[in-house]
């Protein structure tokens, strides 16, 4: 009997695991654009270039014999859920494998944003030193209250990191998240959370409810001199809201691995000598890039060996 | 009786603090330059244009009077402590104050380092996006190693972050520090110790003996790739062996908070793509500067009440 067909993305680190995974299971094929793949039973998909975006329209387009696909990110946001349901495939994602890549990089934003780092480097660049009273806007996290909105895998994540400092814990989710640590203060009201918070970190996946809900009401509920920094998706955030609130002052400074509209910048961004930018950066790295296509292609085999990978998104689970 | 008089340089935070802990004890005046103190006994002494570098000269057209000058910094490379002896004035420091400011300065270091965040900050800046590649060179901080060169009062709490992932921390002093973690693993021999390590962080106070210490010998003596943190001063450093060992690729990538001829850079760094850089800011914030004065105050105050300030620079002790 032919074994089933599974068409892999691109590949950066995981090459003798496909072996180690496949052999005897699948026939595997990696992709190469342009050519024809009318029989695979399932796709690894990364975030590059090619096959980046999985729209109603492509979704419609893939051959039946589709039945997994298996994005190697934490978020699925670029993937239409709906269409895919309708067209019975499955979706699974990299929960776990993200966690610690993406609160390391919460963590840099919190440090660069409290410390004014990234524009004291662009100063130095300049060959102007250090701006003159940059201090005056510097703060230790030794002590400081960090919200963050959403304990999943990366929120507690970040929360253990900060732990070492420590900075007081606090966040919100529409549930108390059982298991949490102690050290955790739960807040069913956003608006009491933000009160007391000196920095805001942003951990909630891009849908319906969360476009834009960081917006002018959340932001001008922080104490004047706050900073957010945001590792999920650009559209969680107001984007004016958030420049008025840097305009005027209200907030101290922000820190974003994630933009609206990515590869684009909105040109006004590069405007504000506070904020502290990344193009994306959270999991780029060869370590968790490795993780994260480990368990992606993982969810394919267990999709082939036993019916169901593990990582299926909550959507699709019934 | 007249009071003793207390000269202090540009105090910013602490105004209310100097109240509290002269008011009975001393007649405090703040410094205002082009006036005179003949009969001044302490001197406070920040990190500003103004009083920053007591050499030899100025110490002796300081007046008779002077008896103690306590420098708000950690560091004293920049004050001549042999013609302080010379002419019976004693010098304090103000050690605990910077450590956790600090440790936070090479804990962004360490991240920005690894993740190679600067390079990718300046890229999406230019409007490039993140440059292609990037997470070839860029590493998760848990489970690597960090050699930290110098477990002082700074050293210490580095370790104590880097726990939070964790990395597994080993060190080098001339002697075995008693009463440290379990986790800081003692190296006798700083080549072994280097030889083990995926990151170098350095804390060791600039003087005769540290001056160029890391320099062709230790760094070719790490692995390839690795990485280079420093937050303690820029001559610890052979600057020179440092950037052969960034264009042959022998160093992954560095991290300076402290340069060698600083405000000056040297103009070569800003060539190196791999670098993180920042403008001397390891105590930059408006938290740890108002200790170090209140540290620093106190030490004054100290030797005016009981003949002794606590932190005493070693050398001075008997």
């Amino acid at each position: 009997m032919a074994l089933p067909k599974v068409l892999l993305g691109a590949i950066k680190w995981a090459h003798e695991d496909v072996k180690a995974l496949f052999d005897g299971i699948a026939d595997v094929t990696e992709l190469s654009p342009g050519g024809k793949y009318s029989d695979t039973t399932a796709i690894f998909r990364s975030y590059m270039p090619v096959l980046r975006r999985f729209d109603k329209e492509l979704i419609d387009h893939l051959p039946p014999s589709v039945k997994w696909i298996a994005t190697s990110s934490a978020g699925y946001d670029s993937l239409d859920v709906e269409a895919l349901k309708a067209k019975g495939i499955y979706l699974s994602n990299t929960p776990a494998a993200v966690d610690d890549a993406t609160a390391t990089t919460a963590l840099f934003l919190i440090i660069a944003a409290m410390r004014q780092f990234s524009r004291a480097e662009r100063s130095l660049r300049d060959l102007k030193w250090k701006p003159v009273g940059i201090s005056a806007g510097s703060h230790d996290l030794t002590g400081k209250t960090l919200a963050i909105l959403g304990l999943g895998g990366i929120g507690l994540r970040i929360a253990e990191l900060v732990q070492a400092f420590p900075m007081r814990v606090i966040y919100h989710n529409r549930r108390k998240v059982e298991g949490a640590p102690e050290y955790c203060e739960y807040f069913e009201d956003v608006e009491e959370m933000l009160k007391q918070a000196d920095v805001l970190s942003i951990s909630v996946p891009l849908n319906a409810s969360t476009t834009g809900i960081v917006g002018e009401k959340w932001i001008r509920t922080m104490k004047r001199g706050s900073v957010i920094v945001n590792t999920a998706r650009g559209g969680v955030i107001d984007e004016d809201a958030l420049l008025r609130a840097l305009e005027d002052g209200h907030l101290g400074s922000v820190g974003l691995d994630v933009l609206l509209n990515e590869p684009h910048i909105n040109p006004r961004i590069l405007e504000f000598p506070n904020i502290t930018l990344l193009p994306h950066m959270g999991t780029d790295t060869r370590d968790t890039q490795w993780k994260m296509e480990v368990r992606a292609l993982t969810n394919i085999r267990d999709y082939l060996v036993h019916g169901m990978g593990k990582d299926l998104i909550p959507e699709m689970r019934t």
